[in-house]
């Protein structure tokens, strides 16, 4: 049997170039949108509504009973919210049970983008084994959609990207030259990912807020491995 | 004083995130419009007048006295043109002294979408020495424009400009994600340039046609080291 197609789109300015009606979409976005979600579903979140704008989230936040709005633009706690952007702000005794409503600069924005897709689920290097364990199991066509800055590549969503490749490659059909540079880049960081990220766009700019540790907290592979699916609206634990 | 900065955009569907009015945006479409026009203009050819579409360089061949027609469609010579986008289909006894009109998939398009720019030139691993020193005295920004594949992102064009910034980018000033990529992959290539690119989607592509001695010729630094510079609608020696 043929395997089924991996590709990788580096922006959403190339979503265009890629068929994802067959397509499992996996959307990624390292600092921090898809990293919050997958630490706050397996904090027991009970569900996470991912929307565009900071009024939709001030207006589901006082119709969803328990839920809590978050959310920022450009590295701070957008007005109006009451939460931000950071994994580590959604501990269980804070997050469990409650519906958490996330508006972020990109990856959220790309996740609608996307609903063409067969199916959405969300990756960052907290859940990369939950994604590649679906991903091999589904044995469906694969898009990884990096959230990007503002449509500008970068580094760290790309890394992930290459690291999905890197582990599962070998059951798929790859000729996408974004996939090769993306896994040559993970294997070079591999060793030490936290390090080699350092030297990004993404970390310079939230380093100015302080937010290192949250940085490093994202490139732990694992630490909050479970499976963020789109069902409908909402995002679900889904293993 | 500042150093001017230096970007690269990594596809045509990207060009539109960047300010070039100020730049000097060097075209880069290794395999093989770029490496062509600085074979043949290393070989004596009086100017090369990169343009669209076939019908115009059929057109222009007419009524340009001593010309050359070339230009490709997806690897093969385009109907009603007489020449191809291989920089050996240009040594010096054949090309000196004549106007080459030229059409290509990619880097002729994204030529003429930078029409914006402050200056354009072109790049390729055979004119690499010749970029570089041009980029160094100049002291303008720099946009580094990969043609890419029909819009996608591909391997060759963005370890071109990772070989652009590993030699001169401590002159520049670098906050480009886009750029370290490309120079990260480019520090794991130099080794052996050829050996890598031949797993990249379109050396595949290109081999299809029996194209492999062309690709290999492209990898060949400052083969032909000439300074390829846009002035009104010609490509023209520079140096």
């Amino acid at each position: 049997m043929a395997l089924p197609k991996i590709e990788t789109c580096l922006s959403p300015s190339l979503l265009h170039l890629y068929d994802i009606s067959e397509s499992i979409v996996v959307i990624i976005d390292v600092f921090r949108a898809t990293s919050t979600m997958a630490a706050a579903l397996h904090n027991g979140a009970l569900e996470i509504i991912p929307v565009d704008d900071v009024d939709k989230c001030i207006r589901l936040g006082a119709e969803i009973e328990n839920s809590i709005t978050a959310g920022e633009r450009d590295g701070q706690v957008a007005p109006g919210l009451q939460h931000g952007n950071s994994p580590l702000e959604y501990p269980r005794e804070f997050i469990e049970n409650k519906s958490l409503i996330l508006t972020t600069t990109n990856g959220t924005r790309l996740l609608h983008m996307c609903s063409d897709a067969s199916e959405i689920i969300t990756g960052s290097f907290l859940n990369l084994g939950a994604v590649c364990d679906y991903l091999t199991a589904q044995k469906k066509p694969v898009l990884l959609a990096c959230a990007s800055w503002k449509d500008r590549y970068n580094l760290e969503d790309s890394l992930f990207a290459g690291a999905v490749y890197d582990a599962i490659g070998h059951q798929f059909e790859m000729n996408c030259d974004s996939t090769r540079a993306a896994t040559h880049l993970y294997r070079q960081a591999k060793p030490d990912l936290y390090g080699f990220i350092q030297d990004s766009a993404h970390f310079l700019r939230l380093s100015k807020f302080g937010l290192q540790y949250d940085m490093e907290y994202c490139c732990k592979i694992d630490e909050h491995n479970v499976l963020v699916k789109l069902e409908g609206e909402k995002l679900v634990r889904g293993n």
